[in-house]
């Protein structure tokens, strides 16, 4: 089934402990997107960028059969720019230097056929731009996620609960979860946060996994030990593009079947910072695919007797 | 079959955000016997505590089928104490105050009707104490498992080494494993630290759940999301005796078996941390730890079609 995601397209500069990039493609929705086009050939972005974003990237787009008739290329303007440099552990990185320049006022338009979506990825903007979104979809998808993060807890709380309500699913990570509950538990945290609105809410731990809440049930998807994390930029937006990705495909919005998104998103993520940016999810195959995923059932599956 | 468990036996006085406790029981020894009493009835204890300790404490021991004919008393000294309070978010703590008294100088005596045990639990002491213990029997047990912390890897590194080469396997948290290896990735952390000797090594990673490494294979067990942490003493103990305890109750160490042993250890676990001390884990039926367990399969089971 058709999937829409809106969200940044961006120039990301790296630095980890293993080496620098120059201006690489980046953004969330390059990452769901290039990870989604796996699962679901009706992939449709909506982002926006400036004229400096070269030709060879969208063509590497639509060569994964991303539809990218909605990304809006603005003249004489400059696409968004982030420079990021990891901490020797990974888990935690500075910002040396942002420049939102299109997303500034990014104002997402939804070409007529795209109009058709029954999956709804709102990669993490401000809550009013992801409420607009919502707003100008002549029908509500089957299924709409919305990502977000701590910036917009801060900064756009009213907005953000607004849109909590008219969601179905949640992602965000362990840290986020007990800021907007307020509560350092996370199964206690996740029915408060349900409360809000979304019956569905995914908090991402990184190298510990991941929760799925649904109604009262828990499932925990862990995440592949992995002897080296080369980069972990956009693991999280690949993560929920192999989740949402896996849902479009089976048209399935199940608990089980949620459960098996879930570890398909949990495996894409875990090829995602094997290399910088976007090059591995660039470049899978699915025997890849389908052998990582063997490698969660083995690292997670046990019998009693 | 039999389980001889070497380790200490204490007085605890806890702070945790939810009260504090006068002199409770505590110590390696007991949270892992009480544990392993769920699983085996041949269920031998080696410790010494000081003339202190009351017989009612160790009534409740035998109350739970622990033999504790090899638990010196000394005359005229004390029991080793501990006094800790932890964080807010529990995840660590502070030593209060410590007395080590008649461990200062624990020597390990074992009664000649152990000596049949098939399983051995080396809790937390220091590695020439363990090393003792081994040196002491007539017939190596069938699966040794040792425990032990950062303290010993910072004061008495060479023994701890030459302990490790003989044993089956090793219990430590990822912080520790880190320590030891000197590697951040847990997956290669455990490579190294299994060419030090035991070929089956468990990382602790506390809420975040745990990771069991055999030879080539790896299994993780995800912690249960709990709604209140009350006091996460001895849930370390808690989770080894378990874990031995099922393998001394089936006598089989295969893979398939340690991954079952390991999700008994994290569902007792779960149990220690919902009261101060041993309090929980004292009182326990086969109901609640099978009701358990079954959440432990509903949290982590899932199907790839």
């Amino acid at each position: 089934m058709s999937l829409l995601t809106v969200g940044s397209v961006a120039f990301d500069k790296l630095e980890t402990p293993f080496g620098k990039t120059d201006k690489i493609i980046g953004g969330a929705a390059t990452f769901i997107t290039l990870t989604a086009s796996y699962f679901t050939d009706k992939n449709n972005m909506v982002a926006v960028v400036g004229e400096d974003f070269p030709q060879e990237m969208i063509d590497i787009l639509t060569d994964h059969g991303i539809s990218t008739e909605g990304m809006e290329i603005r003249k004489g303007e400059k696409t968004f720019f982030w420079h990021g440099k990891y901490h020797t552990d990974m888990n935690s990185r500075d910002t040396i230097e942002v420049h939102l320049n299109v997303m500034g006022d990014f104002d997402p338009k939804i070409p007529e056929n795209y109009q058709d979506c029954r999956f709804l990825m709102l990669g993490n903007t401000s809550p009013s731009v992801q409420m607009k979104v919502l707003d100008s979809l002549h029908e509500r998808p089957q299924f709409v996620l919305l990502d977000t993060m701590n910036f917009w807890m801060e900064t756009a709380l009213d907005d953000l609960k607004t849109v909590l309500r008219k969601i179905d699913c949640l992602t965000i990570n362990d840290e986020e979860a007990r800021i907007l509950s307020g509560d350092y538990s996370l199964r206690r945290a996740a029915k408060t946060i349900m409360a809000m609105g979304p019956k569905t809410l995914i908090i991402k731990k990184g190298e510990h996994g991941a929760l799925l809440f649904h109604e009262d049930k828990i499932f925990f998807c862990p995440a592949l030990p992995l002897e080296e994390v080369f980069d972990p930029t956009g693991a999280g937006d690949t993560f929920a593009g192999g989740f949402i990705g896996y849902l479009a495909k089976t048209g399935d919005t199940s608990f089980e079947n949620m459960k098996r998104a879930i570890i398909y998103g949990s495996a894409m993520a875990s090829f995602c910072v094997e290399k910088f940016g976007t090059e591995r999810i660039q470049n899978l195959l699915q025997t890849e695919i389908d052998s990582r995923v063997s490698e969660f059932v083995q690292l997670s599956s046990f019998e009693i007797k």
